[in-house]
């Protein structure tokens, strides 16, 4: 079974962890072909943290496990610190194969939602 | 004339600021038929911050800056601190129609970005 998961920074903000969450039952449902398990997870401020979510997908009976970051750049967070997190998590599981996206601001679609959101624009 | 103006938090880390800076210049590039400027600038940490941003926008002959909020969730920053500042600038510069876009997390193409981003993975 595949597993993706989405892993945000976390925030002190429920709100924002909150639309974390809501983002990835959205990614649930769009991609249930690709993926049988999409879950949220939390470098750092809120639950569930990296370990876990790894874990629970894991236990849901992932035998890969592709990690999304939803991140615009790539700083320490990107670059350091969730593959750290990710090799710790390899070492407990060396079973699983884990898989890291790049961060968003590499995407080639990137430009297009810029140029969209623009256009969405309100003045103040 | 119209201006976007590409804002982003700002980091410590130089690579990172310097990254939206290439992203304004390939904004540039891409959106020249919609926009005769465009910029980047800061919340923080990094230059140049809004204010001065907004500045060199109009000095460049802008009447309408939108402000593109490089953000992916709508934490305080983007509810609150860059409409703030937005507001003053306003009130320096009333004769300019400052529009802002929503946070990147709002747009509906998020959702094909990130399984865009899933299918680059690369395993650790």
């Amino acid at each position: 079974m595949k597993a993706l998961l989405l892993v945000a920074h976390g925030s002190r903000r429920k709100q924002s962890n909150d639309e974390v969450v809501l983002l990835a039952d959205k990614l649930r449902k769009n991609c249930s072909q690709q993926y049988n398990i999409v879950n949220a997870a939390f470098l750092e401020l809120a639950e569930v943290l990296i370990p876990d979510g790894i874990k629970q997908c894991i236990d849901a009976g992932a035998s890969s496990i592709t990690v999304l970051p939803y991140f615009l750049n790539s700083g320490r967070h990107v670059v350091e610190d969730i593959p750290n997190i990710l090799n710790d998590c390899i070492a407990l599981y060396p079973e699983i194969d884990i898989s890291l996206a790049p961060h968003l601001g590499a995407s080639s679609l990137m430009m297009d939602l810029l140029m969209a959101s623009a256009e969405t624009a309100k003045s103040l």
